[in-house]
């Protein structure tokens, strides 16, 4: 019934709508609308409650939880079933039980807090409470599990559009899987699958997105590295409008890619936003560093490198890792 | 308590044990001892009782609970967790949860009945009950995703030598993932992972295999094509024996493959057993068909294939099918 009473404050927000109206629209007594909305203040709602006058929302709290998201979803894949934890431990590995479980495509796991979050290869990362994007979403594309790495490219153009259009900043992407904002990670991407040995059974795409973390949050040794979209434009940002706009995107991204069997769509957004392509990179595998130009991404979001005696070669996302000659980007 | 009677008679197998002597040994009242020994009897085990001389075990049901199998059982490591149901939908999705719920290297999940069991792509696995060995291994191997394919043919040569050991039958290995019998199928081998992009988080490796079903009991569209122990040798085999056997020589050959990085001793044996080497073969891939000759196995155990115009190519597993030109095999 919550949900019903925010929508109808969310309907009217900035005016006043009486409490016998919500009690007539809704179907309860004008009591239960009171005790509601006594919650919701609590929950951290701006809500004025005006005699005679009735109620008017001012302000949503910055929160993820469902009845907020569904209201104002606009997709019809990706979120279709939608899952929220105030804290869990990390939201890829909760995705896991789900589609082992059969839990359909689209459904995206999201968390207030991740208490053990991951990154590549087991890495640490930090997910403090109420202030950043936990969110994992499972797929079933039929695909080689070569070909998993296509939804890394794909999740990168959606957060890195996403994050330009509702904060304006100027979100970039680190080819692979990490999205940069003044040359420091604001966003990792963890893309899993499970799979045989020549078709993927589902994909698990995680992304943690630093919003309003601040800068002390971070543990000291990625201090200098890692940044938070608040830093970047100087004010909180609604979490909420993020995690739609990049549903949204990533939902007509996808679609695109399962109906066209193409990502070059994603592919020429992580070309346009790369904060890779034009640099020196360092290539890092197993048992050698080598230097060269990154000069391109292929239609399938390989990266294309000039080596050292001018060769083009092409480099597989997951085989490698690729860093900056300087620094960090 | 059942196990330490059943491992007290075993001991004693084809020997009388009294019941005073029992209860002392394992601490309990005579009449206790009397009624799990009644209980031992309806689930099947021979069991002589005689008045003054006590209890003698004939012979044990072919069952694969777990008394049955830890008392028996060698291993270290494959098997340490040892998971039993009498019926479920598929051992694989089983192990699946498992892992996910952080389950360890070697745990092994193994049933009666599988009521949803699969082959490859999600195909149809006939499993009945109480004839069949349905078993899924969780593996934690430093591996890349590619690298996959290497376990199902250490589990193909582990399958392959144990059952020619208990039985004597003629196994030989369809590379690459079914075991065969008189050119019938009597072993599937299905290889699954959950992987980040280049690097594998863990491996199922599920194995259907005929023990003793009966050629009626196969769903008719395969009978041409599917065989039993049982139907080749000509008699029922304890299903036991074999388990035992594949854990004991598969720890040997993936503690041989931790320690030297190499899977080379499991492809002597799929080399040796192979009954696709030195023939025909159909290369079955998305958009086409190929006619070529299988003339060898790599170290890695991919396939090395004579092409129509007389050159060597590699093929490897999972990126296609191999079938014989003329039948199953």
């Amino acid at each position: 019934m919550k949900k019903e009473i925010l929508e109808a404050l969310k309907q009217n927000k900035g005016k006043f709508i009486s409490g016998e109206e919500l009690s007539i629209k809704i179907g309860v007594t004008r009591t239960a609308i009171w005790k509601h909305i006594k919650q919701m203040k609590e929950d951290g709602y701006d809500i004025d409650a005006v005699s005679r006058r009735g109620y008017r929302l001012i302000q949503e709290p910055d929160t993820l939880e469902l009845n907020e998201l569904q209201i104002d979803m606009k997709t019809r894949l990706i979120g279709s079933n939608l899952i929220y934890y105030p804290s869990i431990d990390s939201t890829n590995n909760e995705a896991k039980k789900e589609a082992a479980a059969g839990a359909p495509e689209g459904t995206v796991i999201i968390a207030d807090e991740q208490t053990g979050g991951r990154g590549r290869l087991g890495r640490q990362w930090v997910s403090p409470k109420g202030t950043g994007i936990w969110m994992s979403i499972i797929l079933k594309p039929e695909l080689e599990p070569a070909e998993a790495a296509k939804i890394t490219q794909l999740t990168a153009a959606s957060v890195a559009t996403a994050l330009r259009n509702v904060t304006g900043c100027e979100a970039g992407i680190k080819w692979p899987n990490d999205i940069i904002i003044n040359k420091k990670k604001v966003c990792g991407i963890l893309t899993e699958m499970s799979a045989e040995l020549n078709s993927v059974n589902h994909i698990i795409v995680g992304m943690g997105i630093n919003v309003n973390v601040d800068p002390e949050e971070f543990p000291e040794e990625v201090r200098s590295i890692a940044t938070s979209v608040k830093e970047s434009v100087g004010h909180e940002i609604y979490r909420k409008e993020i995690v739609l706009e990049i549903l949204r995107i990533f939902e007509d991204l996808y679609l695109d890619f399962i109906r066209r069997k193409s990502i070059d769509k994603s592919v020429g957004i992580c070309r346009k936003y790369s904060v890779t392509l034009g640099n020196q990179v360092r290539i890092i595998s197993k048992d050698k560093v080598v230097y060269a130009e990154a000069v391109d991404l292929t239609e399938d979001g390989e990266l294309l490198i000039r080596n050292e005696a001018g060769e083009i070669e092409k480099i597989i996302s997951g085989e490698v890792s690729v860093r900056g000659v300087s620094d960090y980007i």
